[in-house]
């Protein structure tokens, strides 16, 4: 019963109706593995930390890996973006969070462990939601990544402010923008119809959010890998 | 086979006969959740470092996550156990090895990662004994607690009693209290009769093993937090 | 049909034909055992420091534990590598990289980290080949390969040798050890005709890749924390 409920998930819900998804996680798997490239390749040449690079190359290649099982299908298909999001997201946060310590005095290393476990614990949420058809660990994840959006809005920016103007208005611009995008995933979650969410609104069909959920996380991995070390160059 | 095992398995045996253990999980949850935002809030009133805040805030959550699994039926329910303790347990230890190391001049770092390893390892052995139906895995598992408790009693005593006296008495009792709690897991999965260890004693009943692993954590997880935070404070 | 799939895999290739691997793999689980135990105590005799013996416990104890789901069947048997691996492999590394930090000045723990993100990702490439039945997944972690050799070869060398002659001849004789044992797998993993790996050249039986895949840990594993221990103790 458990194991129908799986056959018939996300996955099947994205490759029905002739898998019209299938050219967009292609591209996103292709400029996922050419961005890691240049994420290696951009530290020395735009006097960037190494460890920016290193951050935003595994961010790029773990998470276009997990979308090869969107193209074949697997025991791990209908759990690939929790497969994603458990590695990919905090990773995206420990880049804003070093980007918030880099030039200031405070290394609140506590804090910098409480964002990325409010993370990773908040798409598991999605993946008990999803597996219990039950959204009530769902809400629990919507509060968790309020605690997030806090973090980067609260102490975050006072640390990125005990640096530069250019670095603190760099640290800002990331915020805005990871804050923006991680809101709208569980949006996207909760007004899609793949049966993943149960009580979701059904308003995008299964393509519609399988696309979705590679034109946010193109924005959120690969752009946000150039954005970061581009911002941090011209800040210093 | 190893499927029908699955669904004849713990779960199973825990909601049988009308599921009489479900009021016990549903305090357990939301005791847990009402705990997370207690262990947010009290570092700063108790004047205790934020970071013990933080992880007991963790330990919490995530248990009370996982305990959802016993609720609504899913794939992960014969194992919720396993994953709540793989991820709230080490954080049980780091708690108690950073209060031995608060106000300490050494910091056993390796000694830290043996002691979290250490009962990583050991969780996961009680997933395989009841994966592989054989007690073999956990007998290790057994052994690798002798060796939790050794490190508690021994090193990290020593480092604790570095510091002053009364930070010292506050690690003694926290780590008595967490080592019989520890040592009494195993016991009860040994006289449990929920066939998640074969060649167990069948001596408690299947809603008598569930419910003693709604109390044994309750005091582990939430009860030890408010008692670290308040013994760290009363000690300075 | 996945699970057929599972049923036919890994676990039932080895198991067919009389099991003749069992001894190699029982020989594999005890000697492991009885490492770890001289790893905890050989630090002490040799002046080594502690960290390098808990290391190499957790490589023995956690690659033995795996290799318990070879003897009795369980949903993880055909897993039981990756399991192992994505523990065991960067822990391996970990050793490597803190023998090459050992006595030098510089500690680039981006560079750490680099090489166990890279071995983590690359193990779970195998884990997708196998799961998804595309030989994609695989050529991307032989790129990755390339990079930890690429490290190991490179930044960590020059690491190596700023500290003393002898220490960073140790490194160079393990790093060298360890690259061409790491090499050893993928090709195994490739002439194997185990139908883990589509597009394999069924050069090897299903028994004998699991004695190569006894025989290779067991150099990597048992030996290498020996050799490692002696090679630093020696060294100083």
């Amino acid at each position: 019963m458990v194991y129908d409920a799986i056959q018939d998930g996300v996955y099947a819900a994205i490759t029905s109706g002739g898998f019209s998804s299938e050219p967009w996680i292609l591209a996103y798997i292709v400029t996922a593995m050419l961005s890691s490239l240049a994420f290696l390749y951009l530290p020395k040449k735009l006097d960037v930390p190494q460890k920016f690079g290193i951050i935003h190359f595994f961010i790029v290649v773990w998470s276009g890996l997990m979308y090869t099982n969107f193209l074949n299908g697997s025991v791990l298909s209908d759990f690939a973006w929790y497969m994603d999001w458990m590695v990919s997201t905090p990773l995206i946060l420990l880049a804003l969070g070093l980007t918030a310590f880099h030039g200031a005095d405070t290394r609140r290393y506590d804090l910098l462990g409480a964002l990325l476990g409010l993370e990773f614990t908040l798409v598991i949420t999605g993946l008990l939601a999803q597996l219990q058809g039950s959204i009530y660990p769902y809400y629990i994840g919507v509060i968790l990544l309020l605690g997030v959006v806090y973090l980067l809005a609260g102490p975050f920016r006072r640390i990125a402010e005990e640096s530069s103007e250019g670095l603190a208005r760099a640290y800002k611009l990331l915020a805005g923008y990871i804050g923006i995008f991680f809101l709208s995933y569980p949006t996207v979650w909760y007004i899609s119809s793949i049966d993943a969410l149960p009580g979701g609104l059904n308003i995008l069909g299964p393509t519609q959010t399988s696309i979705a959920l590679v034109v946010l996380p193109f924005f959120c991995k690969q752009v946000y890998g150039f954005l970061d070390m581009y911002l941090i160059h011209t800040a210093e």
